[in-house]
């Protein structure tokens, strides 16, 4: 299958035009000042010269997909959002000026004079230069502009010469993966074969060279350097890294139509599948903040990093262009409606690097003779983060959203996400008008169609409706999809959207006998704010769930509960006192000030 | 009420005589041997000048506690452990050539010289000073030799010209609470004034001088000195420490008839109640080693030292002397049937310092990229610590275990704990005959009885039926007592034994929705060495249960219990096989080699 680009894919009404506006109105803007204020932008002016101004390893892959967001924004809209276009010449201009003459381009290592290029595995060189070729990549999609194009090309030559011709530098393989999938998409814009010579080269060498671990307390499975790629079997290590590696894997079974490696990305998204936080999120150890063993997440302590959920879309992605199993797209839809979210608040200002399912504000002052903190996530999201990797990497998503809603093959067209939108090709195009997930009823318009139009059935949704042109059809999926064969149509998808109470998997031993509240694709929370304390709450599977109106676009679910009590420490005598317990879309909590809040309520029996 | 000694009681029979002989036989001169390998014994001969061989500041404290156990030995049968009493005369003949021409006596500071005595609050002078006291009236008792007795009290003169008299000392109260408690001892035995006046002082003090934290981390808190002890409401800090220091001042709310400061003990009492493990064991946080807040209750990092556990009995059964309440009792027997127990290996040789409610060996071992470990318990038991507090700790206790079965006040005699054993007063006495609690039926004889007799029915049990001369009494306990009021009479007291499975308050969120199955005063575990994988089992609360001879002299019980799996991470069909458990003591965990374990298991509902 091939992707069909947002440029393709214009997002026109429903929920996620509010987030994109929100987007490209707020936070894209909000991140520029925050990174101005850091001084992100003043590092890569050559001019700039003040001593005590630091750049930071990983500052230019900040600046870049900041970029990166701006060219999605303009390809939305190019004449409204030509402020941020300005913008972003000016930060392309010094990235241009800062260049050196043999092609290097890192802000941290032609800062600091002291440092010698190529030769620490964890300085992130490669890693910045990936993101500069992405952005430059989408930059010149949407502008024509090439200047940031040539540069990550003469850059991405010299780092050709120095790893693959000369096979002089520190180490073979990135100690952050990003570069080889950037490297893919340089491919398959410039069809230039040392792009995927390079690909190649980073992908096929992991696992094979001398480089060591990237610090002492952490081992070659930290960077998935543990077997070459053929070989891996389990997710390990750091989850972006190790997300956006198997992503670069998942590019080239699809570019090279190789099998084999598919099926080695598909045994990986299945130990993924045991690993996966239901907010989609990824990465249950702060420590490495990494991947650990099926089964192990912890709530509290979930690192569930935006960034890791931002690679888990991508992996997913990829494997649906590869291969339409209905559960890549539900993935991707968990992702875009709970943790991508979450990690932005709805002022769309501050942000979450960590997605924790539980907050218990008393957890850090249990000791009160030796007050000692476990180390646990934020409980408020912050503007800016030292290392604020997230927030440019939440907005280059949700300007680019529109990716996530269609693939195609010769003959097939394939709709995966119910977002409201106008998609064009040629002569034809299909309208979305939904307020999905709001509701489950999906409006969509075909005309002039030259391909068969298949649309996903969510595994969530037990039952739905189909009615085409006037008429109910009584479809049956095929591996979660049903066709619409008419090129000109007028279909509703009515997909029953109920509360809905999920258990997870009884080797979870974090949630057993838990249960969370599902609306849809859309997993709820209970704040400390509505609910009081979080700690003797208790459902049923079969609770009464009615929607009220909320502080989002989405309902609120009221829930008839219980709160338990006991009189002594040990009994069988528990007291159940029925009480409405309210329920807010996860991705919405902490918007009202530091509160406990819960994913996973303790079920009544 | 006044106390009455194990030595009016021996225990002739059933459980407990069997426990008593193995703690005779086996573990008294394990805990010597052990000692002697690491030279406690070599530290306190003067002549024994090896530099290389170092005290530490508890080894007295350790030492003095085997001479305790000892001397309770003794008690029981001074001619059949003639060996015990030979090696007890050698270390206090070592104890009193140690001894300092000023009274001074602390193998520590008087090995290393550059040690300046009672400057450092943390150095646990005074709590050995304490422990060498109550060994030396526990020996004096036993066997009527006086040496350490002389020898503890001239320390106690010292210590008193110093504290009390000088006042030129580092601090005023000491950072280990012991010395309170034995001073009251000794005054109980001496009736001398000076004892009295210094246990006061102690106690008095503590909370109104200017003593500094004993270390950096922690605060007045952690040992017990935030406040005076009129104005404690809470139990915090150090469990030992802080139990030592409540039983010292229940001991003086009893002595010297204070309402008040009885009162202040029940408010402590309560809070306790709060923080106690089903298994009778106190610390839910090894940082400090401490009590937290109300119900917090891990499991897997439970601390619940041993030593803590016992210092919990010996707080109780001075709560029961000033007021008859079954719950006094009932938290004696929990602590007596499960972590007293739990600290010792079934052969008698290995001591557990930590009594975690759960064991899973794959929890250190999750993150497999960054191999790093949260700080557990150990998981099998050891010979000996380097601080070995607790193993001479649980010898003293279980030799001394008569002392808890009964008390008295003018009129009445209040029988509480069911252990085979003949009590004698005068002309009178009373056989216990019993299995309790491999059954319930305890059988009661008295003769020449000039006291009524109060028998407790355990607040655990629901059912229970007495026959007291052949006829059944239809009886109503008064808080947990029934009187016999005949001075010969045979009585046949069954006490309904069922497997029981007990829930948890549900503020303690860690044992939310759990059951743990409790046999009379018994709590039962699962190992996986029995039941393979635990994260998946689950029970019912009317689970069946049945006995099965196991591997101590109670029943094994097995449960119709359940294996829970589900096919997908999120769902709402979990599959649940049925399946035989079997449950053990917990007393008798990790004595299969190293096996997952746990109390709580979850409830399948």
């Amino acid at each position: 299958m091939q992707a069909i680009s947002h440029k393709a894919v214009k997002v026109t009404n429903g929920f996620w035009q509010e987030r994109q506006r929100l987007n490209a109105d707020v936070t894209v803007r909000a991140v520029y000042d925050r990174f101005s204020d850091t001084h992100r932008f003043a590092v890569i002016n050559p001019l700039w010269k003040n001593p005590f101004v630091r750049s930071h390893i990983f500052y230019d892959s900040d600046t870049a997909k900041w970029l990166e967001s701006v060219a999605y924004v303009l390809d939305d809209n190019r004449e409204k959002y030509a402020e941020l276009e300005k913008l972003a010449d000016a930060v392309i201009a010094q990235f241009v000026a800062l260049q050196a003459p043999n092609g290097y381009l890192n802000s941290y290592y032609q800062r600091h004079f002291f440092r010698i290029p190529f030769l620490n595995r964890n300085n992130h060189e490669l890693y910045c230069a990936g993101h500069l070729a992405e952005a430059a990549v989408a930059y010149y999609k949407a502008t024509g502009k090439d200047a940031l194009l040539k540069a990550a090309e003469k850059y991405l030559s010299y780092i050709r010469k120095r790893f693959i011709v000369q096979g002089n530098t520190g180490f073979t393989t990135p100690g952050h993966e990003e570069i080889e999938l950037a490297l893919w998409k340089m491919y398959e814009l410039t069809e230039k074969e040392t792009c995927k010579e390079m690909a190649e080269f980073f992908l096929e060498k992991r696992g094979r060279t001398k480089d060591k671990p990237i610090y002492s307390a952490c081992n070659q499975r930290q960077t998935q350097s543990h077997v070459p790629i053929r070989e891996q079997t389990e997710a390990v290590g750091h989850c972006v890294r190790a997300l956006y590696l198997y992503s670069a894997m998942a590019d080239m079974a699809r570019i090279n139509r190789e099998r084999e490696l598919f099926d080695t990305c598909k045994t990986l998204y299945q130990d993924i599948v045991t690993k996966t936080y239901i907010t989609g999120g990824v990465g249950s150890d702060y420590v490495g903040e990494c991947f650990t063993v099926p089964y192990d997440l912890p709530n509290k302590t979930a690192y569930s990093e935006s960034c890791a959920a931002i690679a888990l879309l991508l992996f997913s992605q990829r494997m649906l262009l590869a291969e339409r199993d209905v559960r890549y797209a539900d993935t991707v839809e968990s992702v875009l409606y709970n943790t991508l979210l979450s990690s932005t608040s709805l002022d769309g200002k501050k942000f979450f690097y960590e997605n924790p399912l539980e907050i218990r504000l008393a957890e850090p002052h249990k000791n009160t003779s030796n007050p000692h903190k476990e180390r646990l996530p934020i409980t408020q999201r912050v503007e800016v983060f030292s290392c604020s990797c997230c927030p440019p990497n939440v907005t280059r998503t949700i300007a680019s959203v529109g990716d996530y809603l269609y693939t195609e093959d010769a003959e097939n067209l394939y709709l995966h996400q119910f977002i409201g939108s106008r998609y064009t090709s040629g002569e034809g195009y299909i309208d979305i008008v939904t307020n999905y997930p709001a509701d489950g009823i999906v409006r969509i318009t075909g005309k002039n169609l030259s391909k068969k139009l298949w649309v996903r059935i969510p595994s969530w949704c037990k039952r739905y409706k189909v009615i085409v042109n006037g008429e109910e059809r009584n479809i049956v999926a095929e591996n979660g999809y049903f066709p619409i064969e008419e090129s000109d149509f007028d279909c509703t998808l009515s997909l029953e959207m109920q509360p809905c109470f999920v258990r997870c998997n009884p080797l979870c031993v974090q949630n057993r006998n838990a249960l969370a509240l599902c609306y849809g694709p859309v997993v709820y929370c209970v704040e400390g704010v509505d609910n009081g304390c979080l700690d003797t709450l208790a459902v049923k599977q079969e609770s009464v769930c009615s929607l009220a109106k909320g502080l989002t676009a989405l309902p609120d679910i009221i829930v008839e509960g219980y709160r338990l009590s006991m009189s002594s420490t040990y009994g069988n005598e528990e007291a159940a006192e029925k009480t409405s317990l309210r329920f807010i879309p996860y991705f919405a909590f902490a918007n009202r000030g530091e509160s406990d809040m819960k994913v996973w309520i303790p079920a009544f029996f």
